[in-house]
């Protein structure tokens, strides 16, 4: 089994992820995938990457080259303070709740920022569960934002859900700012079926899904269609 | 009295704010502020503001020259597709229920993204009303996120809060990367006294301030205080 430990601000450690082995017994020859390090040039500018930032709503599954993917998730809750292990984004109350799992073709998998690598989490395409619209499923990439109700000591249990939506929505604003720099698609979501979404996922009474934000290239359009809507 | 008609996805038009004319009958004679183009070019990349972004603690007082607030609010939530109206910050069901008030020494400004512009709405300074710590008030700017309840008509009234939030923490994080990109300072708060602040700001029943974002230079450090702390 696999267990990365965080350091937490008051000195204490929590594990941040378990790998597959602890869900999914069927495949411990799993391995971390470690990724390729983030460039140090490349992309737009801030300033037009805010120009060109839209939602995409229709998808082509081609998958994302490692790099991309790589920095994708660096951008959006990677570590940018090797020395306080501090984040792209900020956290409400200075706790990192929110964890990003990967949901692809080939299985689930979980971003690890200390090491910069994903996790293997689940050996199952899901991402068919993480939206109600049709077309939900075609994207090669379904970031999965998990938060940890465990890691919340001093929120009132009714302001969880706020607290963790809020420090997600940080990440997803830089995953939109990400992919308008590289002209990627993507759209951040609400709408799901949270019991399935976290049955699939194999979620503890303590975890649960805010968002969910769809990666890929945008498809060619055909027609009207929207099949993602209500973000802009 | 100026007010600005905002268009809504629905084809009605709902007013997205009135002037100080409104609310301060004292002060007739102030007038809009036309803010500069935002340039096309200058900043740093994407990647490398996602690189130096943080929070900052300490500020000094001096004043933000024009175009910088110019560019810091269009990067918040400026127009980046004129056809539509959409902005920089995607916006929860396609409803844009936040208005970026802007705090300064010279009383609180209403950002109209349509006109590019800062409406007058209150002739006084209420920096140090917009959080409990001591240094609040030090930095020339204050950007408080007003939610308008009575533009979330399909929101449980619940759900209200929760959702302005996550709009706001979309603006929240391209004030952050905008900062990084110019070498500013800022912070993202939640800590204030909500009825004292919604009172200075004279809102009715149907507005709340969801969030404050402090912004200005940093103060060299003298020492390790940290007024303003809790999110990184």
């Amino acid at each position: 089994m696999v267990m990365v430990l965080r350091q937490e601000n008051d000195g204490s450690e929590t594990v941040a992820c378990a790998a597959v082995a602890t869900r999914d017994p069927a495949t411990p020859a799993w391995q971390p995938r470690v990724l390729p390090p983030v460039r140090t040039h490349g992309g737009l500018l801030l300033i037009d990457a805010l120009r060109v930032r839209h939602s995409t709503r229709e998808y082509d599954s081609r998958a994302l080259p490692v790099r991309l993917l790589s920095e994708l998730l660096w951008a959006a809750f990677g570590i940018n303070r090797s020395a306080t292990g501090d984040r792209t984004a900020p956290c409400w109350r200075h706790v990192m709740v929110i964890d990003v799992y990967v949901a692809m073709a080939d299985g689930v998998w979980v971003y690890a920022p200390e090491q910069h690598e994903l996790l293997p989490y689940l050996a199952m395409d899901i991402r068919a569960v993480t939206g109600l619209q049709e077309c939900v499923g075609e994207a090669p990439v379904e970031l999965i934002y998990v938060a940890h109700g465990d890691r919340m000591h001093d929120v009132a249990a009714e302001d969880r859900r706020l607290f963790a939506s809020v420090d997600t929505a940080f990440i997803g604003e830089n995953v939109y700012l990400f992919c308008a720099s590289e002209g990627l698609g993507t759209v951040f979501r609400g709408a799901f079926d949270r019991k399935k979404l976290a049955e699939a996922l194999k979620l503890d009474d303590k975890q649960f899904v805010t968002f969910v934000q769809t990666v890929g290239r945008q498809k060619a359009r055909t027609g009207p269609g929207s099949c993602i809507g209500r973000i802009s």
